[in-house]
């Protein structure tokens, strides 16, 4: 059984600080491990490249291999089965399109001073994606880091997969073709971190590193920053569920599986004003488990952190869900729109009963990768932003340099920075005497 | 003397990447101290708030004087000269402009499949300011960081600022006053980071922690990122300049001096196409240093991190200029638009003669926070995006379920997520019998 909260018991505030505390990540330590085998690729380039992977990954490699090649990439695009590979060709369309309308305008404007002010926005030159191996390496996680670099303008796009034992999903590779992918290297772990931050012989450095991983990645990730761009760190998946009383429970406990599924670390919570829905739902999840291939995940998952919060009304469920800031709501209530403008903290909200969260994470168009553990509260999704970057742009004429340069010069000295308050008092002078 | 590379010559390659790869900055082991002032700060509060700036700052506070408060606001402000106070209103109203201009724009549409999605954007609820003491508790700083904080719609802005002996800057009050602040806390160092990051009795715990900061500020801030967001972690300032033949080398020279009067880390670099302004600028910094109260330390940067880069021509100062990713550039050159649409990499720039780097630290408009060390490849200004998230959205509708639904039920099964393509399928099931 989950945790069973209801919002008008006197002990509610305890047990929801004890919900939002639960700690369902154990991050080992592997710090010390990480930094060795960053230090090691810098120094020994592909030679450490393919000795890792010779270790780690049980696969030879030589330099010229370490590169799935274009008819390796090929081959394996024909062997997807024709299905699979349509609903692939439609969700990276489908994501392609959304991401697109994301490309942010260069603004310029003269303002009243007479300054020439702006900003304009430029493509990271160029970025790597991280790649999880063996049952993590999700097709539609390539689209969903790659699309977005790829509508951003980033000329090119490294991608890292570990390979254990040489296999690789073909599905996988006709992600990174439909992605626009440049080139797939056969390395995983911090070692790919380190070649894509570094650079080697083979491997170019990028500017920027995205893509989930392992704790061994997420470490090497955290370390490289600085040298790189590296994107948010992920921490297990989350669903919020917002229902009222006439949902049908079979399909909520369905999504709230659809989290539980991926990690026995997930947190899947439901909010609720109907008694009687939170029981059909708790109900529900029992029965679905045992249609469950992954059953042991989810239902450890469920039952570790899994949690059904009853409240007074919808309005406390908003409040409720903003206090979390989950990474998925869902809000099926008859109003949804209306409950959504309530809400304040969220990485993607999915409304009504015909939107189940599975749709955000393939064909629906919005990224899924999406702020966790909290920190909706203050990031945002993986967007065509995250590959771009902004240049703000200033001139100022004569006039303008006359309006509020004095200012700049009082400001400067009254910081005691003279070089700064020299700079503008030897144009305004010039300006002055011409 | 500065560095002094020719593009055209044979070595130019191998000196100009140990400029890139100079190690300015030398980053003081702090790591285990910051850890277990954090860790004191989370279980003794406001106690250790107290002892920590007992000790760092000779300043001995209760819970009571933690926090300034509004009447010694309110006299600090009085106590600003008037000349000052007008230039920092006049600076708060620019960068206010500027930085208004920025709020992002909420997207809804309906595709053709007919499904409703889009984006929205929030404000942090609450942000945190830390503004360094000593000779480095910048008023300007301070504007910069809190005015695009309120303009994003932040609710409430903590600052806390180390007041070594209890000394306090007025006008760092006074800007503290005009940009909105709610609270602000007499407090630095790892401590303040702790305090802003976890709450304590007296200061509220935030969403998101921006502004500079020593050693101990910085590794605090990498500590707690991901309990609260963080802004980036600044390195010395750096400003490049290119110039042509038709500059007064004198303004030039004192650019290059406002950067180097910083920090004896700070990086001032001048491209050329003219080996006689090169020679001008050279003897011009000379001269000006001279000037400066703070020659010692920008003397200093000059020698060891100066540089003055000869090019073939302007076009190659452009390529040159983004493999370095300045964080300030100047365009100095007759047609300075049109070098400028070169230019793919840099965190700002100042186009013309008329538009020294110091106008863009006060009262330009734009963010003076800018990525350094290179980062501007992967990274922007602050911004008021830096204070606001994006919830993605999307609504199904029964006919959209059905268009795409099935694709999604097969990628899901193609990945082993059941429960994600039975979420799709039990809704797809009753669309089909109803």
């Amino acid at each position: 059984m989950p945790a069973i909260l209801r919002a008008d018991q006197p002990d509610f505030e305890t047990r929801f600080q004890a919900l939002l505390a639960l700690k369902r990540e154990s991050a080992p330590e592997v710090d010390d491990v990480v930094a060795s085998i960053l230090a090691d690729v810098r120094l020994r380039g592909d030679e450490a490249l393919i000795d890792y992977t010779s270790r780690f990954d049980r696969l030879d490699l030589a330099p010229d291999t370490l590169a799935i090649s274009p008819e390796e990439i090929a081959a394996a695009s024909l062997a997807v089965p024709p299905d699979e590979a349509q609903a692939l060709e439609l969700a990276a369309a489908r994501i392609e399109a959304y991401h697109r309308r994301q490309l942010p305008e260069n603004v310029s404007f003269e303002d009243e001073a007479g300054a020439q002010l702006g900003w304009r926005w430029t493509p990271v030159e160029a970025a790597g994606l991280y790649v999880p191996g063996g049952t993590a390496s999700y097709p539609s996680s390539l689209l969903m880091n790659a699309i977005p670099a790829r509508v951003a303008g980033v000329r090119r796009l490294s991608v890292c997969m570990p390979t254990p034992g040489g296999k690789v999903n073909p599905l996988t590779l006709l992600a990174a073709r439909l992605a626009g992918v440049t080139e797939i290297f056969r390395i995983g772990g911090a070692q790919a971190i380190g070649a894509l931050a570094y650079g080697t012989q083979t491997v170019q450095a990028v500017d920027k590193i995205a893509g989930p991983g392992n704790a061994y990645v997420a470490a090497a990730k955290r370390r490289v920053y600085g040298t790189v761009g590296i994107d948010m760190i992920a921490g297990p998946s989350e669903i919020l569920v917002i229902a009222d009383a006439d949902q049908n429970p079979d399909w909520i406990a369905m999504d709230l599986l659809s989290q539980a599924e991926h990690d026995e670390s997930a947190q899947s919570i439901l909010l609720t004003d109907s008694p009687a829905m939170a029981q059909a739902v708790i109900a529900a999840v029992e029965r679905a488990l045992a249609l469950l291939p992954r059953r042991d995940i989810a239902e450890a998952s469920w039952r570790a952190n899994g949690a059904v919060i009853l409240t007074r009304d919808l309005a406390q469920a908003a409040e409720i869900s903003d206090r979390i800031a989950p990474e998925h709501l869902e809000i099926c209530t008859e109003d949804a729109e209306a409950l959504s403008a309530r809400i304040r903290h969220a990485g993607a909200i999915f409304l009504g009963a015909y939107t189940p969260e599975a749709i955000g994470d393939y064909v629906g168009g919005p990224n899924h990768v999406l702020p966790t553990a909290r920190s909706a509260r203050f990031s945002s999704g993986l967007s065509v932003l995250d590959f771009m970057k902004r240049t703000t742009i200033a001139r100022m004429s004569p006039g303008a340099l006359a309006a509020i340069g004095p200012s700049a010069e009082t400001l400067a000295r009254s910081e005691g920075l003279e070089a700064h308050a020299l700079s503008v008092r030897l144009r305004l002078d010039a300006l002055n005497e011409g």
